[in-house]
């Protein structure tokens, strides 16, 4: 299976960084320091520290676009802004949820790979293949499909139980799941999972192990970590992309915001060190890094 | 049940209009007529005149997000100054399909109803109720919520037999149906269903008699228009929103483009007026219109 260049800069930026923990920029003049203002360049200021204090602990970046377009034109240009203050070599995830027919997805796709230059979108799969296939065409990117989402009512659909005439029963995420494995002829597919659905987050990566996963939902949302590392994980600890957005951003209201996030993303990058390299990796000890 | 202000503003305009036509105002750059341009100031010359040469004849406006947003910042510019150019008492809808967890969800409500003044909203429900709740909040507001859409793959996930304990097995796109149902506590809710799926389109007028349907997938995705009035339409011909974006905007690329946009306008507004008034309705024979 090929891989995206999008999971090429992503296992690249991971290992050098040591880091599974995306920041998600959700950039929200209600909660960002007041010292700072609330202008769009107050807001560019804030997202500029943020990646400043963060940029050698992550393995991505994920603006939710949501939080730029409810800022009007001057959100636009914000993103793009924020976009340009991010090393190329790492990887940024629109995190945009878009799903629409043919000729209209294939804007959509436009819009984030070449107007923004972002390297992964996630994307709706309610409209199914035909409607995610101009996204796929994008070789080089990523595309990131919802597929058990965090939010504490995503069961209402999504865990449903849905047959085909001569196959057991299965959930919907499930066959969502089984079906981007089958899209995925250009090695650029991934899937978003909730850490707060520490069991079917388990199971799709017994289903997918070798895919990217997204994996919102710690921190704010409060997922189990340690669950969410070994089950989301793949076997050598790696392609899980553990998104934090407000425990990093608005670790502290003061003047320290910019620090107190470092530690935050420091804190949450080690603590999931911790538990991928724990039952000790023999590689690891040989070194002496665990031992005297 | 109440009816929202989106709702009332859409009878009253289709009333006035005798329309069912909801115009897709979906600018792409190759496809407007040449002798314009290309520039922003040429698309939104040409949607203004597309807006006149229509505005008596629709029911509603429909701008798909997805070919501003691939206008970069200059797109969002154009897509204000197109709906400033729409008269406030014709409804107008984003055709944004947006879905997100609760918090995103809100920023993206604010941006479509707030910052640019939307009348309705396209959602997706695969993220379940949690997710549509801080659309629906709006409650002078449409949520129209994708159910059966237009495009061939939309069997894929929509059609799948889902079971629940005890009850009868049902397609997905009907358990949707019935969810948003249950959602409408403040009558704001609608469906979209493609004209392309006509028995679909049927059953769900059953299930929901009194819900708004935006029906894409006239036109260009060539669905039967006679099925899609006679299912589509409540049981007095209203609460039909037939969409038709190429078949009008781009029914010539010269210098007459905005003739023959009224022109297949009118075809499509009278063509369905046409199926919906026959069988003859006994009043209206009654005052003499259709008898000498």
């Amino acid at each position: 299976m090929p891989v995206s260049l999008f999971e090429e800069k992503l296992l690249d930026v991971s290992r050098r960084h040591a880091s599974l923990v995306c920041v998600g920029l959700d950039v929200d003049p209600s909660r960002v320091p007041e010292f700072l203002g609330t202008e769009p360049k107050s807001l560019l200021a804030f997202n500029r520290s943020i990646i400043d204090a963060t940029v050698d602990l992550v393995c991505a970046y994920k603006p939710n676009l949501a939080f730029y377009e409810a800022l009007g034109l001057e959100g636009w240009a914000l993103l793009r802004a924020t976009l340009a203050a991010i090393p190329r070599d790492i990887p940024v995830i629109a995190d945009a949820k878009r799903e629409d027919v043919g000729n209209t997805a294939a804007a959509y796709a436009r819009a984030i790979f070449e107007g923004f230059g972002f390297d992964a979108v996630t994307v709706g799969p309610y409209l199914g293949e035909d409607s995610v296939l101009p996204f796929l065409e994008w070789k080089d990117k990523g595309i990131l499909v919802l597929c058990k989402t965090s939010n504490p009512g995503s069961s209402e659909f999504q865990d449903l139980m849905v047959g085909r005439p001569g196959a057991e029963p299965r959930p919907l995420y499930e066959e969502v799941a089984s079906r981007v494995l089958q899209w995925n002829r250009h090695g650029n597919c991934g899937l978003v999972v909730g850490a707060t659905y520490p069991a079917q987050l388990r199971r799709l990566r017994e289903m997918a192990p070798d895919l990217p996963f997204l994996i919102p939902g710690v921190g704010a949302q409060a997922g189990d970590l340690e669950a969410t590392v070994r089950f989301g994980a793949d076997r050598l600890g790696q392609r899980a992309i553990i998104n934090s957005a407000r425990g990093i951003l608005y670790a502290s209201s003061g003047r320290d915001f910019a620090d107190a996030a470092r530690r935050a993303a420091r804190e949450l990058r080690d603590a999931i060190n911790r538990i991928r390299f724990t039952p000790l990796d023999l590689t690891q000890t040989a070194e002496g890094r665990e031992r005297p």
